[in-house]
């Protein structure tokens, strides 16, 4: 009986907390669906930030004419902002910082007396800020066009509820079906590269009527493009990533929105958009010669001497008409892209943000935006989008500089077009005093100017410029010349991805849509696939190789990463550039003769390598350096001590 | 009697008088002959420098084994230093704040007991530090190269003492014969230009075999070449642009000497030339295979990579075999150097100092040298020849930047080569997207960069480089866009002699010798006189017209000489330059249009010229600056709210 009486209990009790637990269960469920808004942005927040603001717009219909309430320990409302839409209103909360994650009703009554209520959720954060380590010197990053990548989902190529419906692999403008999936599907094909981040072009949806393929034209910036897949899946992508020890980049864009974003049917404020007035006048009539166009001026963000209506040209014309100038003189549309920002960085688990046209926004307003990601996250990367040739420009940009106009960017990682540049030109340039190779040297010699070299971004090519393999003429041993140099040099380098294959567009050079072709392999039915090597040709296979073994030795290369730089102006069609950090030097030599060359190396006695033995990274040779080395054929050397 | 006794006591007093004065001057002469050394330098020095410390460089056979004595009120020996060269000492003096000016003895006692004398005097100075007033934003400054300008003074054509004695107009690498007497001549053409400043390259020493014409292979730092004249007539020169308001550059070379020069036949230190070594182990065979050349690498001053190697290969490797390298971290050499400068500045009364190939000579001596010239002169100015077409490089010369390796140069004006070259390169490119004038407006945007823009040396071209004229393929109206438009800048703007009658080296673009070419008028037999306007041609007059009406205005213009500056960036071939200050308000405009254009106004509204009347400072003509203004044909328009 004993016994028995103590069975009843147990099972009562356990049967109780089922009871409790159900209940607990039912109300989460509940919770999650229980919202009577129509938008609330974002759609979560988190606890532990160290800024304990938290501004929510919520979009629903004559919502302005409600008062909004909550009850939850550790959140307050601070303050009720209305829109001049009565559709929107702003929330500004107070997260305490002894706040708990979970769920709380938000209510919104009206003035008859009727209620609405939404359920919002702070979610407890998985790592520490400290803990968000963006890319750095260290990694080497694999950039993405996800349309044209791999189609890893047949199944959301088309969403007919979307403007654009078809998809045409013959047609460099249309979808062509990559995708999310296509990306994880063959992460494992870029980590055996070398590569230790993948920076995709944008995801999120791009409801545009034309070209929606390249993602530059947000319609949401909350919402993955189902044609590339969901939000899980750009989890899933994350953590895949982050499985391997890789960072994902998130490429956003502060700057402006598509025109078919969800908020251009009734936009929240009369200067949410730079020139509104202009567009809402002319809404009915809208192309080319109605919008007010950037001027693309962006020395104004410098020039001391520039016009108001110079830099207004350039801050607050549109990129294009489809593409609304964001203004972030707002402060409501300020704060809700700096935390859309913080909401994707958290939700992902980011490596870093690639922010787009960077010299367009307001550039206060573009410091206040890094400033608070990098006050949240110190550890955490940024690279902006400077399209300038000028290193003064670049280095205006930098975290750190010595600007005279007191400027502070906060940005971590400017884009090194100017090396880009120089390296191109180099490379094909005959030799002479002042071309070719001396162009790389003398660009180099900039970084005197930078805050700090290590972390700026340079790259051969992009999404946005012809390929290098075109742009060197189709010189395999070019491109090798420019790639060992680029990921030797003190600085966190990027390759587009197809380089490592030699994708080109030479038929039709600078052409977008040829730059962002199809990766072989990556669709159904390709009759070469580059990810398992079939149907490559010898250069192809070999500028696999080739990548693999530079990318996997700088990888662990503390020389490249952190080490002291020497380099020698060039002689005699070669340039040598020495990184060094304890026992391991790396040399990286580049020699433009056809003809076999014998180079003295007393030259380089300073940087003390006489006698020691040296490998080629390559070929695997080693040799003792000594009095001189023989160059057999043109192109490119990659030597280590590290043997 | 009375009376006479009076006359007889007056006449005898005169008597005394004048005896003692006669007395006086017979010390006076003596003491100015009073020399048994062969070389005392500097040759004389000044009283009240804040610097108290005097070095003599004294050279006279086996004087190393002597020792020296002062005995004058407020002089002290605090050193005597011994050299390699037992016939040099170099003695350091102490000059107290209290000595009055006036001659001394130094005595050289020889261990035998001999003893040598010179005599020594300190000047007073003819004005204080403060009245050194260098070049500046408010003036304009003639380049002349000597010998090819006018020839004043036929007699001293023909040294036959100098290792050059031929003159041959013929021949553009031989002297043409021009010199000091013939700058004096013209003095007043050249202010009647507007010009406000003359910078003749130098007059000193250069007995040299060949091309001694050009001047900047010295061989006596402390005297004018008799072919150019002598040290009053170089003082001539000074007093007579000083009589007009007018100021005087001295061309100086710190970084090298001539092959000829004195000392080089006996060098008083093992370290008084770069690579000393090198030229003594070659003294017998020494040619351009035997010299260590510079690499003339110079961004290695600058380059936090660049090798120990190469930084020593630009900064001590010769400017040619004919050109040994100073080397200036013999502290003996830096202090000769430098006192070198001050007694020029003192001796001439200077408006300033034009110190040639800037980047060669060890940088911090640079530093040092201008630091200490500033420090006597603090509104003196020295304008640095650095040609180098990267702004990062430019700015980094400059006095006040904000490089990040600490430098300071004290270098009040660097030279604006990358402002000539975007000059040159704009208008002569057709306009598009990123050619034309778009070149000098983000040109001028790169200003956000110096530490003082106004204080920047511009030009359109010098003794070095292709005359502008040849250079913008012979095209009057774009020479008037290029000259109107640096004229109006936020710059100390420089015009080489000929360019008012639009010399050429067209016949063979870049030619040194043709650069330099005879200015008409100036010699003897000349069929044209561009003094007088005789025989020039109608562009020619016009030019020289053109140049005057500038000139004259720029003259009392504050807001060229220091107003505020706003431009817009070009548009439809045209660009719009504002200089402002007060009530003046500077228009240039450049407008690149072969047909007639007219402009809306309504862009440049900021600028507060609507309504305004303005002057066409060329043609005189005045108009209301209202909705629109008509440009009638390609060219520069000038226009002033001074009426």
């Amino acid at each position: 009986m004993k016994n028995l009486f103590l069975v009843f209990v147990i099972v009562f009790l356990f049967s109780c907390q089922k009871r409790e637990q159900n209940k607990m269960e039912f109300t989460r469920e509940v919770a999650e669906v229980m919202s009577e808004i129509e938008r609330v942005e974002p759609p979560n927040w988190f606890i532990g930030f160290k800024d304990s603001s938290l501004q929510l717009l919520v979009k629903e219909e004559n919502i302005g004419a409600s008062i909004p309430s909550i009850s939850y320990e550790g959140v307050s409302i601070e303050k009720v902002n209305k829109a001049r839409s009565n559709n929107y209103l702003f929330i500004d909360l107070k997260i305490d910082a002894s706040t708990k994650a979970g769920k709380f009703n938000i209510d919104f009554t009206f003035t008859d007396g009727t209620k609405k209520t939404h359920t919002y959720e702070l979610k407890s954060r998985d790592k520490s800020s400290d803990d968000f380590i963006g890319f750095n010197s260290s990694d080497a990053i694999y950039l993405i066009t996800p349309d044209r990548f791999a189609n890893g989902d047949e199944s959301n190529n088309i969403n007919t509820a979307l403007k654009e419906t078809d998809i045409d692999r013959s047609d460099n403008y249309k979808r062509h079906g990559g995708d999310l999936q296509g990306i994880i599907n063959h992460v494992d094909y870029i980590a055996d590269l070398g590569f230790t981040a993948v920076w995709p072009t944008p995801v999120l949806l791009n409801d545009m009527a034309e070209s929606s393929y390249h993602g530059y034209a947000m319609t949401d910036f909350y919402k993955v493009d189902s044609r590339f897949g969901n939000l899980s899946e750009y989890k899933k992508l994350a953590d895949k990533l982050r499985d391997k020890d890789m960072k994902l980049i998130m490429d956003q864009v502060a700057n402006h929105c598509g025109i078919g974003h969800w908020w251009m049917k009734d936009i929240p404020f009369d200067d949410w958009l730079n020139n509104q007035k202009n567009y809402e006048e002319n809404i009915n009539n809208w192309n080319d010669e109605t919008n007010i166009g950037s001027n693309h001026r962006r020395t104004t963000n410098q020039d001391i001497y520039a016009s108001k209506a110079d830099l207004k040209g350039n801050n607050e014309g549109w990129f294009t008409p489809a593409m609304p100038d964001l203004n972030q003189r707002n402060p409501f549309l300020a704060k809700y892209i700096i935390q859309n920002s913080i909401w994707w960085i958290e939700t992902l688990g980011l490596g870093g943000i690639r922010q787009d046209t960077y010299p367009y926004p307001d550039k206060y307003f573009m410091s206040n935006w890094a400033g608070s990601i990098m006050n949240e996250y110190p550890n955490f990367s940024i690279v902006g989008e400077e399209w300038s040739y000028n290193p003064l420009i670049v280095g205006y940009w930098q975290r750190g500089a010595n600007n005279r106009d007191g400027y502070e960017s906060n940005l971590k990682s400017p884009m090194d077009f100017p090396m880009q540049k120089a390296i191109v030109e180099g490379l094909n340039e005959q030799e002479s005093w002042d071309q070719g190779l001396i162009k790389l040297y003398e660009g180099l010699a900039n970084d005197f100017h930078y805050a700090s070299p290590k972390d700026v971004f340079v790259f051969l090519d992009n999404h946005d410029k012809t390929r290098v393999f075109t742009e060197l003429w189709e010189d395999v041993s070019k491109v090798k010349m420019g790639l060992s140099y680029m990921l030797t040099l003190p600085r966190i380098p990027q390759i587009y991805y197809g380089t490592e294959i030699l994708m080109n567009d030479s038929a039709n050079p600078g052409d977008h849509g040829l730059i962002r072709s199809d990766f072989p392999g990556g669709f159904k039915g390709d009759a070469v696939n580059a990810f398992t090597g079939e149907g490559l040709n010898e250069s192809q296979k070999d500028m696999q190789s080739f990548i693999t073994k530079v990318l996997n030795y700088r990888k662990s290369s503390k020389a490249i990463q952190d080490g002291k730089t020497i380099h020698f102006s060039p002689s005699t069609g070669t340039y040598f550039l020495f990184r060094i950090k304890g026992d391991e030097t790396v040399v990286n030599i580049i020699n433009k003769n056809d003809q076999p060359i014998t180079i003295s190396l007393k030259r380089f006695e300073e940087v003390g390598l006489d006698g020691k033995k040296v490998k080629n990274i390559i070929t695997g040779d080693t040799f003792i350096w000594g009095d001189e080395i023989n160059l057999s054929e043109k192109g490119s050397v990659l030597l280590t001590t590290k043997i």
